[in-house]
């Protein structure tokens, strides 16, 4: 019998939790789900006998360190910052780890310990990162066991509503964490690589600069950079590679209307509104705007920012009910950034009957027996409700297919690793692929990041 | 005899040296001008027989308490964050002490100290912040004194080169620290009052909101606003004002040039340029453009930020250079901000006959015996060569003319001060008329902040 402790029975471990739940029988598990709230542990366990939910406070040492010492392994879907002290346990009592999150410099720093040992610490094992990292190996893995060299990897993710529940002119819902949303591409420049050349984009200008992707039976969607496309390089082993690009994905018109908040300064989340509470929608927009007596909100706006009468831009903006006179902010001593969130809160929850979706794409450029070539690769998952939902089950699944093949012993190379060797992502892709989570090749001519070739 | 000590002999000092040792013999004084640099202190003292240059490592406890002790007042022109160790000196020793910079929190808390010891410890007592204090104050107190209520008030400074020596299409060199230029407006959104309403504007759109101002001889100005302007408001005791707005001046077009810089992220500081030392001047601009093999750099910048082929922002980026491919920008891991510094050096270098000058204008809005007026207030200071500056005069003039006053027991009042009481102002600003630094007033109908009321 294995002992599973997964520690945070948040939105993101639902899908984890009964896919273990599911597997418990054959696989001969028992698994415990810990979180600070009993309720939301038993939720989750649902009365299923192989399961057990217990109350955990993570500062509370000694209980830590008593579920985690009784456990086979450890998953840990606690907030990205807490999983250290989690991690020291599972050092000392010898057990293996698997967290979604971003692997920080202290989680590396236990690399030599981790495989002295012989435990295996799999991070970045969610979504983006993990499926990302998992599905890019692979056909990057390929291509060169081919021979082929790499001249050009593209890789955008996003988080959207799903077709059937897209019912707003943003084509756009909070999914997922909203306060991330409002501050997306804040806090430096986006760095990449277009043909050999070095790129920056500003975030004043990062809304403005998107791509167009288009993806089978779901039509075309938009891409903006991300921060940090260029720590990937050393990552994948694509140290010689000409083009290299991350970004988020948005419906096509997103980003250049997400821009009018940008500019006007209503993501800045690093001073605080004046009498912000008693503002109404309208005060806010117009606090950014110049003053003057005899002109409108919207005509001050549509000026400042040269939006022309028929700008489908427009009702994006009167849709979120940002001139309203009478809808109060009613947020004490707000950030700029968190009244927008609140505006948009207004609009963009999920409505019960909701569903989300996960669209994530990826281009491969190579060179190949003196052949340019180029393969795109695409993955569209639809949430089943809003427990099921895309984000939980492209989160979970992951870490859930991971934790058994670790203790199956199929993943076994100790280290504080990421999903990026065959020995990881072969067994978890294919298993993903039984859930539904599915990518589609199409192979195609090379376009290399060039806009206008197709024209000469 | 009083020993006046003064700590710091670079540019910003040579006026107040100068002054300080003409006065030296009617009004009995020993002037010694401490420096890390005996050369430097020794060029301003020029062998004056009243004078004195010494050596001096401020962080050397002894050597400075030493001298500290042996003077009767410090002035310390060090930077900004080095006062503290003087300041704590001056306490200990029961000396009074001027410095032209910003009062620190740190500063503020040695009041109790200070008044304990009956010391006058005189801040903001340069140009700006100095000279914009107290002739803001003089006006605003004589609009009180007369029954008047204040309802707006403007502010604007500038440091500029002098029309004699305004040779570039910018109309602007650097009279300061180039790198203040390159960085100016970061760090936060500008926040100011108009007519009652709180405004906010982010740094993506600082350069697009300026105000136009006129002077008197000199033409037409314009202002960006300052990020600091609420703060004014309790110090000048505006509390009930209207509207309240500061800014730095530049010559009309600089702004919206300047703004080219912004939206492309070349004065971004919080990253380094990858290989810049390679790069050519072309390299650097085109690395914030998108890739295209087929378009020239020229044409995607004016794409991107829609300058058209007509618009005189293109003379100033090409005087610039900002298109030379062979021009290389030769710094190591430099900052996007400290690469646009050295193209701005190459073409904004003051040449040895230029002359700066200092613009500063008020705009004092007020209700006097049921009727609205408008007063403005202008000062323009020119440059006599590039020791005598504009702005050493005006930062070192007022500096030595409170030393006097406080050796002279006109300036007593006891504290951690600023210039804005009428003991502190008013001998300074009727000393530095004499030394043709002059504001002009000018009464005018009142128009508030409202652009197109003149036309209602």
């Amino acid at each position: 019998m294995h002992t599973i402790l997964v520690i945070g029975a948040g939105q993101s471990s639902s899908s984890l939790i009964t896919y273990l739940l599911n597997k418990s029988t054959t696989e001969n598990l028992h698994v415990i789900v810990a979180d600070v709230s009993l309720e939301l542990a038993s939720q989750k366990i649902n009365n299923h006998p192989n399961g057990k939910a217990i109350t955990l406070d993570i500062f509370n040492e000694e209980a830590r360190k008593k579920e985690i010492k009784n456990a086979t392994i450890v998953i840990s879907m606690l907030p990205a910052k807490l999983h250290m002290m989690v991690a020291k346990d599972c050092i000392d009592f010898g057990k293996n780890l698997i967290t979604p999150s971003y692997v920080s410099d202290e989680m590396k720093e236990l690399n030599e310990k981790v495989v002295a040992k012989g435990l295996v610490f799999l991070n970045e094992i969610g979504l983006d990162p993990g499926i990302d990292h998992m599905s890019a190996m692979q056909v990057i893995d390929n291509i060169r066991e081919k021979g082929g060299k790499m001249l050009l990897f593209e890789s955008f993710t996003g988080g959207l509503v799903a077709p059937e529940s897209d019912t707003n002119l943003w084509n756009y819902k909070f999914t997922w964490n909203p306060r991330n949303v409002v501050l997306a591409g804040q806090g430096g420049a986006a760095k990449f690589l277009q043909e050999g050349t070095y790129k920056y984009i500003p975030y004043q200008k990062l809304f403005r600069r998107t791509e167009i992707l288009h993806i089978n039976k779901y039509g075309k969607f938009e891409g903006y950079a991300n921060r940090d496309s260029l720590k990937y390089k050393s990552v994948y082993g694509l140290d010689d590679i000409l083009t290299l690009y991350r970004g988020t994905i948005r419906r096509v018109g997103f980003s250049r209307a997400w821009n009018v908040f940008v500019q006007l300064g209503m993501t800045d989340d690093t001073y605080t509104i004046e009498d912000s509470e008693h503002m109404s929608y309208r005060d806010f927009t117009n606090s950014f705007l110049a003053y003057n007596p005899n002109d409108s909100v919207e005509l001050k706006l549509r000026h400042y920012l040269k939006i022309d009468q028929d700008d489908e831009i427009w009702g994006k903006l009167l849709e979120l009910d940002l001139f309203n006179p009478h809808k109060k902010v009613s947020l004490k001593n707000a950030t700029p950034a968190q009244i927008l969130e609140k505006i948009l809160r207004d609009k963009w929850t999920l409505e019960k009957e909701d569903k989300d979706m996960i669209v994530m794409q990826h281009l491969f450029g190579y060179e190949l027996n003196g052949k340019k070539e180029q393969v795109k690769s695409s993955m569209v998952c639809i949430g089943d409700d809003q427990t099921y939902t895309a984000m939980a089950k492209t989160v979970g699944l992951p870490v859930g297919i991971a934790a058994i093949q670790i203790l199956n012993g199929k993943i076994k190379t100790p280290g504080v690793l990421l999903p990026i060797s065959k020995e990881v992502y072969e067994p978890i892709l294919s298993e993903l692929k039984e859930n539904g989570i599915v990518f589609t090749e199409e192979k195609m001519p090379y376009l290399g990041y060039n806009p206008d070739k197709s024209y000469t």
